[in-house]
């Protein structure tokens, strides 16, 4: 009943709403030829404040069906469920399934001047460890500090990125690294780049931002290069969206995170 | 297999997360030698931001659930399923089932000089419309200003229920309704009990507030008395607390919205 997945496959994609869709944007301007299946489990978003034993199991259902839809690689576009579910992904699944962790923590220490990071996601992410576990891991001389900043998603969703109620709860979440003289601060979630402009207004030239959607796009495009898998297809490529749950919102929100529109969103029923 | 339903059985709650036990609070106040079988559905929270569809599927199951645990009634403590799934609840099970919004409304028109209502609840509260048809059926003279307010909810699980940012989203959520001169206030979420104090605060004698938890614990009373249904057992009323995800992050927040220490929390799977 499969096809055989080849290069011309589409790449899946999932997150447990539509924020992951910040990653899809960064993979259409780095691979502009690739197909795309892209599902967000909206009708259980969010997966931050949840359990590690759901959001594996959330995680692996997703996955399920990103393989089933013959994808010739899966990308986890959300933090949470790399930081708890990739290693079982990884294990069970015979495509690379590849997180938006790595890429961030290489990013972040790419740079040598790098000494200080500021590490923000939501509480599932941060509980996890897993950015501080994989940063200290590969350099325990550098300070690290982390923060559950579970305010900033609803802000974003809400469409008030540039609120002073939202600057007010920045500089709050952020003080107690800001007076440890962070260098760099680690964006641990998919809808953070939409924060981007108000962040670099706040923190000047001071902190470097890293952003996991576009450090993941690259190691995406790097892995499909060193695989032999790029599409080289010609004809348009196609982007597929799933939604677990449609409403109006989830897809408002989509194009905001797309940064364009796109075709009908179909219904997964996983 | 199942037991037969008499005055002894436990009353059924269900939420779409732990928001909720603010009803159980109320219900304990009002009525202490109840037992109770609470179920949050903490593995889909929340349902607010879900399409109406959706809410009804995850709303039969939770009653279903409880139903299967043998209660007298069913009391639907969250808003959004309230305004969805309420008449199709009742449609499908044989128990009493009571919503949170009628009461609401009851209480808010119980005021006769009650002229211009505000109501403020999640997206799919105030989406539904379901208050602002009860409240025009009843008396269509009255002035109705609804508004989603998204970040109430994120606010009080991340316990700033006093911090400035909360108040400057409060004065612009609520701008619209007080320039219209709104002489009550419908708090139409079961997390927003813990914003009381704040609104006072901001609010003052001029806006009366009418707080859902509260007068449906009233009308379960009621209900109950009318129906000789009232447990006259001797020996300790029951609490029970299932979520379908147990996280440390709502135990804390389940400790909160109830007001005291419970005993276990049971998972219970959907």
């Amino acid at each position: 009943m499969s096809t055989p997945v080849t290069a011309s496959s589409p790449l899946g994609v999932f997150d447990s709403g539509v924020g992951g869709l910040t990653v899809v944007r960064a993979l259409r301007d780095l691979l502009p030829n690739e197909s795309i299946v892209y599902l967000g489990d909206t009708a259980r978003v969010p997966y931050g404040s949840k359990s590690p034993d759901t959001i594996r199991r959330f995680s692996m259902e997703d996955t399920q069906f990103l393989v089933s839809h013959g994808v010739k690689a899966v990308v986890v576009a959300c933090n949470t469920a790399t930081a708890h579910a990739l290693p079982v992904l990884q294990a069970t699944f015979r495509v690379p399934v590849i997180g938006v962790l790595g890429p961030g923590v290489e990013a972040t220490l790419a740079d040598p001047s790098c000494e200080r990071v500021g590490i923000i996601g939501t509480a599932g992410t941060i509980r996890s460890h897993a950015y501080q576990h994989e940063i200290a891991m590969r350099r325990p001389d550098i300070l690290i500090e982390a923060r559950a900043t579970p305010l900033l998603v609803p802000f974003v969703e809400e469409g008030w990125t540039d609120h002073p109620a939202l600057k007010s709860v920045l500089r709050e979440y952020l003080k107690p690294m800001l007076d440890k003289g962070i260098d760099t601060l680690v964006l641990g979630c998919t809808h953070y780049p939409l924060l981007v402009p108000l962040l670099k207004r706040m923190l000047g030239q001071k902190v470097r931002l890293v952003d996991s959607a576009s450090t993941c796009a690259a190691h995406v495009k790097a892995s499909l290069e060193q695989n032999g898998m790029l599409r080289t297809t010609k004809g348009k490529p196609q982007l597929d969206i799933y939604l677990t749950d449609h409403s109006e919102q989830a897809e408002n929100l989509a194009k905001r995170f797309l940064g364009t529109d796109f075709g009908k969103v179909k219904k997964a029923s996983l």
